[in-house]
């Protein structure tokens, strides 16, 4: 990206405020903005970080007096503007043809959709089934049986393992499993014996999940993840696991076998959520909490254990006021002896 | 899976009651059972699950009154019979037949056992040894030198990096990598200069390891895990760690390195362990626990920083009884001072 | 490896006290070493682990006195010694010659620098740039346009999306995912709406990422990594984060979108740090701690949320006395109302 402030004011149909030839060659957030990018400031609250951007061209309101070293373009909607801007500027997103790449190793019972674009050294299982339009990433890998929907785009090296099942339209990135074996063992003898994990993983439409997540095939049964649930990187599904519909699941999370999640959670980042429970509807779950009991609908929690976020706010509030309250009592103490010495003796 | 309900009554020498045509499409536990599903229920203690349930066909125990919408098989042991019933109406499991595939990349010097399994896209580098019978996934990558058992089984995408050694019947779960650098660094003048990871990764027999677990080499010497011992999907292990015989390491655990784990040690989910410490035999890690000292044999672990069990419980209730013993605090100081207004003053 | 502890003596100018004829096979550090290992005392104070030690052969310094069951080797240095012996031993390093395996895929458009590598099953798209002696590891996938420096080192299966920039010298271990679409949705009427990630991820050089570790690709603009900063195994960085120079990022940690990290910053294992904050120079969070806010340039961080490292130790010293605490607020409360009794009545 090449081009001038005057260049990006006629874009967005800005006001130009300083040195017109000021070379933009990126655009960033305010905050991560290095020198050369444009950026905007969406709304006066924001205003302090003006002081601290490395930004060179900042979009901002028209009516706005603002203490900016660099070239202003003063626009009606700031946010607006951005977007229509990085909408212009942006490259043009990578688009995966449909064909069959003659690396790839596609088993001769799997069925193809209309214009499915399977990649470089793709490998496609014996009686495996894809919809139309779907991409298959270079290297990933399609295990026996699998069935997959339209319009499904699976990045670089995503694993499938045997008869996982995907709605239409989703996407998985790079490095995802699905169907690894569950984490089921018997102990016998001091010996952790391995119980059979002959179920799968049913995923329904429109869920994206994040890079290197793993989610467990069922012992028997699904594990399920319901349509529009979208799932961060690195998050540990075990076994049986249902997750509902259009929740969210940031990075890290782990939740343990046969836990049953609600429509409409939220399950914030290093959350990990016991085995055997079940997370209500519309539930928010807040950073690394540790879930150990059943979650009422509409809970927001907090903690390890994990309590509703009001009763963590009030202890904690508590906890940090601890020291000078073991003073205090301390104070209390001395004051009492010193009473109780004043006291006459009981006769 | 299409069966009716008398089907599976008679798979399970059951005796049925009610709609001996409702349609039975999968099997699953009682919590996550969608309609359609036959469940069971293993004990009564779990009854109040039944009221929830959408499995649309029950196998209980014969003694059992319940109150339950859909149809009934009644057999002596409800586990046992739906173990059965898992066993026969389970998929074939998939098997790896025996064989080079022609788009694998195998050096010439390396040494290939009977009846090896080499999957497309396979890359096995000089000097690799691989056991009888085992079976290396889709993609997988054996780096050089590298010694496989007999009768291990390696998921796609696996990655060992060269001299990592396995025992017999090992199984990686798709994206495991063993060997990679440990993280060892010396601070040269304000930089980070890497210390050099000549060592390997050395795994037991009968280890099972789950999905995207990274174990990284030793420094020097090996990073050992022992016989036995069962790891869950996203786990860190770190350099030179010594895990023991049958122990269990559930998802998302990190150790640091050095640290030297018992045998028949569990480790729950999402616990982190400092680097340098020993954890002691059949010890117990709770979930998120951070340990930061040496753990001895038989403890039983939780919080973090880590103490034993019981404190925790104790200083835990103390903590959630804070908020009112602020209050009582508060009161008697009240009580207090009023007293003390009362003694005559000191002559 | 097969040496005895006469030909160890002689590499390292020791003098033997005990059986020349032990056989070596292995070096170790002191506490995870196994039977036929040499290892070493570096210093005095850890002189208790080799009462534990199961190393056969140990180095230690000339004038100690320490009762130990093997054989000693003398020395006037002993880390010294070590270290001089592991790099005699030591197995010759894995050397990736340059050239173009022919299973690679490379897209016509592609530049490769002089003496590359491009190891089996790599797949190189369109527009990509490779600097000279770079090693892309077996089934590597190098997204359209990135631009890889010189020198760098990518083992197997690492997955550049497309536009990734690296810099020269960096190294990459198995299983990284640079670039994946940012954790970014607008809920519209209940439905959570992909918003597009548009921007890229940029390495700065000498910069090493663990194996699994993922890091998004900005919104528009950049997720940066700034020159020398060393990324554990499994680490998840959220989209348009800019994370300095020199720092240390340890295992499983996660930090979320747009959140600045200083240089010099030392973030230990399963640290989370929420999204939208700074983290100034030369700070230090420590392990599991959960950054909520601001943390000002030389902290040092603990605690979930996290507090400055002195208060969480004054906070922390309290809660464990608590139970205590409470036993003696007790007692005080019945002295007092004994005190109380005493107490002429008002009149």
């Amino acid at each position: 990206m090449q081009l001038t402030a005057r260049d990006i004011a006629r874009m967005v149909d800005g006001e130009l405020a300083g040195d017109p030839e000021q070379l933009v060659t990126g655009l960033a957030g305010l905050r991560e903005a290095a020198q050369g990018d444009a950026s905007f400031l969406a709304s006066p609250k924001y205003q302090a970080a003006v002081k601290t951007t490395h930004a060179s061209v900042l979009i901002i309101a028209r009516d706005l007096e603002i203490d900016f070293g660099g070239t202003l373009i003063r626009v009606k909607d700031p946010s607006e503007a951005f977007a229509r801007l990085v909408g212009q500027v942006a490259p043009r997103p990578v688009v995966f043809r449909p064909g069959v790449h003659p690396s790839a190793v596609i088993a001769p019972t799997a069925r193809l959709g209309a214009e499915v674009s399977i990649q470089p050294h793709a490998v496609i299982e014996d009686g495996v089934v894809i919809g139309d339009r779907a991409v298959i990433g270079a290297g990933s890998y399609i295990g026996h049986e699998s069935r997959l929907g339209a319009d499904c785009l699976l990045y670089a090296h995503v694993s499938l393992r045997e008869r996982t099942i995907l709605g239409d339209r989703v996407t998985l990135h790079c490095g995802v499993v699905l169907g690894a074996d569950g984490f089921g063992y018997e102990n016998v003898g001091g010996k952790h014996q391995k119980i059979p994990q002959v179920g799968n993983v049913e995923i329904g439409d429109d869920v994206e999940i994040g890079a290197n997540t793993a989610i467990d095939r069922g012992r028997f049964g699904r594990t399920r993840v319901g349509t529009g649930t979208k799932i961060d990187n690195l998050v540990q599904i075990g076994h049986n696991c249902v997750i509902g519909e259009h929740c969210i699941v940031c990075g890290l999370v782990g939740i343990a076998g046969s836990t049953i999640i609600g429509n409409y959670v939220t399950i914030a980042g290093q959350v990990g959520i016991a085995g055997h429970l079940t997370v209500g509807d519309k539930s928010i779950i807040m950073a690394q909490a540790g879930v150990t009991k059943d979650v009422p609908a509409g809970s927001v929690m907090l903690g390890a254990p994990a309590v509703p976020h009001k009763e963590f706010k009030r202890v904690n509030a508590a906890i940090q006021r601890l020291p000078e309250t073991l003073a205090k009592l301390h104070e209390l103490e001395q004051q009492l002896a010193e009473a109780r010495a004043r006291l006459t003796p009981v006769s």
